[in-house]
């Protein structure tokens, strides 16, 4: 139950232009073999592809708002996925203005998809829960940039209590409380005793998560929406050198997603969107650093695995 | 003057769906320094970047039809183009559909670009001359597809005849008449004698002229819009295996694209727009060749120069 996949495929890493070798925003992530599209910047689906990554069974595609590094690779993906022989619902959250466009491109291209699109639009007034499984859930949060835009929250449901045989033979439990056990509930015996639940059982290990924020101005209100989290993404678009230029145009440095890292207490931070005045980016992590240790940064083709923490 | 430029350089050769190698249908012709981006399938300007092109050159984009491998790469590029500053007019020669898609995109993101476009629509009812400055002119015309689809032809203008000093001097013809003969007029000389043109100038080279067609079933009646040019691209999205599939989605086999070349009497044809389910693509040469002798496929990032032909 633990061993359960939890990664995040980089597909892009590049802000509003991309260059020759980092493409626009764009992440593939894998909980428990459900895979959810997290924006879609032009030639995702190129990406996907050389990647080798799981193309058809994204079932669920998030887009944070409607700057177009964000979201151009979303009609090509689309039809691609219908050329390939789609048939199953895709699922897409996002503003609700990306419904028309999609639509009129459909118009216009005589293209009717041969599978069902459903359309879930966000709300970016306060945090929502928009995907919910047995596994998994997906909240929005909002984002402050200079368009409508949302964060995403992806979090595994807590995992039943593990049940130690030895102590559960050793008070005499019946296999058929197991149930109740995981659960978390106490039982009787079958000498009539009460055995509470903690005697029996151990801690399951904590439940993984991932914060996405692209894209943002340095803001603190959002540390109430990802507190906590293991793996938070926040964008960069700068450098400190750009500070006023990322205040401008509602980004952030490398050091101000440092803070909110810090500010939100996560594990471990993820840089990205970098602009593509810079060539060399190690300049993100020694920044960043400075402010919070454990960060590193997204590199197109590079998989991050979200461990269990302690 | 006859050495001036006029090369093809192949940014995708894919048909509707991109491979991991091969990206969808773009292609930037240059003719003495004027740019010409014709069509702009996703992902076209991740290419001009890749092979170092003149990104921001290009005054002149001819998009054929509104298939998504045909124009997705389009809002890409006109975003990119702002974002690096440009102010030059951008000219789009498109069907009427595209501008409604692109203003719903810019309203939508907030954008307003930095640089005028003016839209020129495309009339695919008859040939039509789009574009014409001292050295160039530029057609569309109609091409059979299951949507509204016009192909491009692009023709330098007729060279002036050369002069030939030797003879000038022998004919004591006058250095003022130099532009009289150039545009092949007879002269009076300095004795007062009719001098013929042909006494004392020679054959400019042929023009050269480059006609695309994409995508198109096999229509014999294209032959009268590309008769005669240098350079034929011809989509052939099939090899003759498939030949009932072309038929059906209204695209050409490898054979039936020599078919029309050599119908045209063009000197070379160059393949394309290749079905994603093709790997190896040397079948397509040897198909073509059997009823077109020169003929060749276009490879992201190859160059193909367009000589002077005899």
């Amino acid at each position: 139950m633990s061993s359960q996949a939890f990664e995040l495929l980089i597909l892009g890493s590049s802000s509003a232009s991309p260059t020759a070798d980092r493409n626009q925003s764009a992440q593939l992530l894998n909980i428990a073999e459900r895979f959810f599209l997290i924006d879609c910047g032009e030639a995702t689906q190129i990406q996907l592809r050389k990647f080798k990554a799981k193309f058809q069974k994204v079932d669920h595609v998030f887009i944070s708002h409607l700057h177009g590094d964000h979201f151009f690779g979303l009609p090509g993906y689309l039809g691609s996925m219908h050329l390939l022989g789609r048939q199953q619902e895709l699922n897409i959250y996002c503003p609700k203005e990306l419904k028309s466009i999609i639509d009129l491109i459909h118009e216009v291209s005589e293209t009717k998809l041969n599978y069902p699109v459903k359309w879930h639009f966000t709300d970016n007034s306060k945090q929502n829960l928009i995907f919910e499984d047995d596994k998994v859930e997906v909240y929005s949060f909002p984002l402050k940039h200079r368009i409508y835009c949302t964060g995403f929250l992806f979090k595994e449901k807590p995992f039943p209590r593990k049940i130690d045989k030895f102590l559960m033979d050793k008070h005499e439990v019946s296999t058929a409380d197991v149930h109740l056990l995981r659960a978390g509930l106490d039982v009787t015996n079958s000498k009539g005793e009460l055995i509470k639940n903690f005697e029996v059982t151990l801690d399951p290990p904590k439940s993984r998560s991932y914060a996405y924020c692209s894209d943002t101005k340095y803001d603190e209100t959002l540390v109430q929406y990802i507190k906590d989290v293991y793996l938070l993404y926040h964008e960069s678009t700068f450098l400190d050198d750009k500070i006023d230029r990322a205040k401008q145009t509602f980004h952030s440095t490398a050091k101000q997603a440092a803070s909110i890292a810090k500010l939100a207490n996560v594990k471990k931070l993820l840089l990205g969107h970098y602009s593509a005045r810079y060539g060399d980016l190690s300049q993100f992590v020694k920044e960043a650093s400075e402010v919070f240790q454990n960060c590193a940064l997204s590199v197109e083709g590079e998989t991050v695995l979200v461990e269990h923490s302690e």
